[in-house]
């Protein structure tokens, strides 16, 4: 997107700008203009897209300017580098630079950028419409432009561009395989069929359900499988991942860039002190119902989510660190807990619950070993799905959402980064279900955590979730209840189940 | 504690109380004050004890009413009682009961009752000190009386008199055994080697830690003896209990009454509706700063917590119904996620930290069925500490917090209710480190959720929390890192640690 930038800013010095200080400004903007600002931009950009200083003034102690670009050195970054370079010009005439405040800034946009892509993005005070372009007015600090507020901006309409131009098509879905088909002794519904045998019940939360023993066989049968199969052949050691993912998890993970309306957020107490809680504690033990009211008013945050994809909450135990070549490829996993995701209202099964268990699959490495590790994982899957739970599925290669989000997929152009969605069909419905994928991630992670590889290579990250639940839906909506219909990997794990409990 | 209620109230009926009925009425107030309100009241209690209409008249629709009482058929109860009564007898005179309307309700305590037993406890607008008592006005409704909150406050009061009297000592202490002596082979303080290995890592949120491959093999060789010494032996299936408890479940297992200074709190999104959230993530893209502000208006709840106590949401899978005897005692076992509590700030090690991980232990029957239960897992934790971990540790019996906040162990008096903890000494710090417990919790469980037995006895339940970074800290204490310096069954199944990561 063609872009232009246009700002204009006060410089205050330490003592009033005299005859000689202001020929020496003179100077410094000239050399600005012909060799500071023109540092590292590419031959053959037009003079007109480097920033320029257009025109400046001096009263008393303050210097003012005005700085105009295109797409290279842009007005704010002229501005800063104009800072460091005038700073040492007046310091020789005894001036020192105490403050810079910015008076004005304007970004123009072409003239075909949709109206909808520019909505109440935080700064910009006044939009306006004219022929040759639209002009922003942005309200902006020193310390919003060093932190390159314009940019952010800018990049954010062009994706928002991008997607009303893609009309809401985020996921790029590529059939890869398809498995040989099976007979369907079943089609039921598993969830109906485990409540009515007790096998399971709902939580008092939504989309939650409590387990009893017999899924439970289930989900062991199958982490067993995982680790016989995948997990210990291919060499990966069990760490355990956090549960709660704080802002700053998932403001590097990416996630912080969209996840909002899919996650469960929390909050702390203000304080422990218990006489600050006693009335509502009071108001409980009175009424017999938690004052919600009351306890907003209480609570700090919100500080962060519960774990939502499981793989982020890993990176801070690599952050800001260089691995060693005789690491990699990093190979580990976590099954230490639930993952939440807010979902839609109504009545679902277990194939789409609010909390859910998964085994999380991560690595990382040279982009070779990623890439690799990601087609070892696929064979591993294939023999498993085929040859140990003789389940009907298929594979395809999607785009994820967080990197539609980011539009990351459309920067890197690379074929190998993206996700395998594993999708198994439910007889009582027809339907498919993704209940397992494989993604490659690219630098994504590594980049946002600032992990390092020895070698000095690109490091990339990949990662797979193993959701129990979605197997176990998947499994049972296919081969049914009857035990003695089961793939003997899978019988003979469970065993005879074990009935608990018998209610009259 | 000695109590007077009193209240006056008026009853509209369909039409004019004309003479015939009001000599009906005349004979239900007699029948009431003779019969009515002395049904149910052992025998011995003086007379003015009992709950007696006082004083009434009519105006109109309107019967107006006066009842006081002491501790028996208190005036509230009477109120409902005569509401039934007075329905049928005026109902033969073609008058319907329409409405009761509370005007007054004064509750009097003893004299002696500390002004600080009744700070800001809602529905208490007045309080008044005379020489022969203290007198409460409440603002009550009809539906609060029914929900019976004057019973509560006077029950809350007499928690917050007993509570001062004790000057705040709510755990109660008794040494019950002592392990042998060890050498103490290490003085350091393992979460710092572990750190300093980079076994462990600080997670971005506090007192949470991301555990690498080593503290892992540790923290599964103990489960692994946990199923072989305890569950398997003793019969538990495991089940998953859910993550996020809601508030329903915190208020029948009791722990709404106390613990809001100790949770994490869980808020949910207002919408999934992507346009509502754009702002946030445009924010976010923009700033790089997740907008905390913003997103506190965005989030109902909260809705509950953080699992906290991990047994609490076990309960609704057996919740109202009645279980076989054959299926008793049951015992089950849940380990599928991550414990949180708010802990006090400061520096701490993994012996005190807020996300936890443990194996929570649950059982439930007749009453000896369950104090069996609680001595089979004393003995066999009894053998694990002393043969298989080698540890220097006593246990104790203590009062447990929740009951100590309901006064449970004041109203039943039974030796075999409360908990034992486990505590193992520290070398490093000469502290006992609480690593375990087992507590019989008496009937709180079962009724609060409402869950019969078959034979119709009484249900009590137990638990026990194995904490598997307690077990980790109390180990590494003792033991230090040195694995030929530990004892066979722990080395054994931790086998060669694996260096996953090196790091430059």
């Amino acid at each position: 997107m063609q872009v232009r930038f246009s700002l204009k800013a006060g410089i205050t010095f330490s003592g009033p700008i005299g005859p000689e200080a202001k020929n020496a400004l003179e100077l410094a903007v000239k050399e600005a203009n012909g060799q500071l600002f023109v540092k590292g931009v590419p031959k053959g950009v037009p003079a007109g897209e480097v920033g320029r200083i257009s025109w400046w003034e001096t009263e008393g102690n303050l210097l003012s300017l005005a700085i105009e670009s295109g797409g290279y050195t842009r007005a704010h970054d002229a501005l800063f580098r104009f800072r460091k370079h005038v700073a040492q010009a007046l310091g020789k005439h005894h001036l020192g630079l105490r403050e810079i405040s910015v008076g004005e800034f304007s970004v123009t946009l072409p003239a075909g950028v949709p109206e909808t892509a520019i909505p109440r993005i935080p700064f910009i005070q006044k939009v306006e419409r004219k022929p040759d372009g639209v002009i922003l007015d942005l309200a902006v600090t020193t310390q919003d432009l060093e932190n390159r507020v314009p940019d952010r901006i800018v990049k954010l309409i062009e994706e928002k561009a991008e997607a009303i131009s893609y009309g809401g098509k985020t996921e790029h879905w590529e059939l890869m395989y398809e498995s040989p088909k099976h007979e369907r002794p079943y089609t039921g519904n598993p969830t109906e069929e485990m409540e009515k045998r007790h096998w399971i019940r709902h939580g008092s939360s939504r989309g939650q359900w409590i387990y009893g023993p017999q899924p439970i066989q289930l989900f062991r049968a199958f982490t067993s499988i995982v680790e016989e199969e995948i997990i210990r052949p291919l060499g990966f050691a069990e760490m355990i991942f956090p549960k709660l993912d704080t802002w700053d998890v998932l403001s590097r993970s990416g996630h912080a860039k969209g996840v909002y309306p899919e996650i469960y957020y929390v909050c702390t107490p203000k304080t422990r002190d218990p006489g600050f809680w006693e009335d509502v504690a009071d108001y409980f033990k009175v009424t017999g119902e938690v004052p919600v009211g009351m306890l907003r008013d209480r609570i700090d945050g919100p500080i962060g989510a519960l774990c939502y994809a499981q793989c982020p909450s890993f990176w801070p135990f690599v952050q800001g660190r260089t691995v060693a070549n005789a690491s990699l490829p990093v190979k580990v996993f976590d099954r230490s807990g639930t993952s939440h995701r807010y979902e839609s209202g109504g009545i679902h099964g277990i194939e789409r619950v609010d909390e859910f268990h998964r085994i999380e699959i991560v690595w990382f490495g040279t982009v070779d070993q990623t890439v690799k590790m990601a087609e070892e994982l696929h064979r591993a899957y294939t023999r498993v799905f085929n040859e140990l739970l003789e389940l009907e599925w298929r594979c395809a290669k999607v785009t994820p959402w967080f990197m539609a989000q980011e539009g990351m997929v459309g920067a890197c152009g690379c074929e190998t980064v993206g996700t395998t969605d594993y999708e198994a069909i439910l007889p009582y419905s027809g339907t498919w279900l993704e209940f397992q994928n494989v993604s490659v991630n690219g630098d994504k992670y590594p980049k946002g955590f600032n992990v390092k590889i020895q070698s000095g290579e690109e490091c990339w990250s990949g990662c797979s979730g193993i959701g129990l639940e979605r197997w176990t839906a998947a499994f049972l909506a296919q081969k049914g209840f009857d035990p003695a219909g089961w793939p003997a990997a899978v019988a003979n794990r469970v065993g005879s189940l074990n009935e608990v409990f018998r209610f009259l």
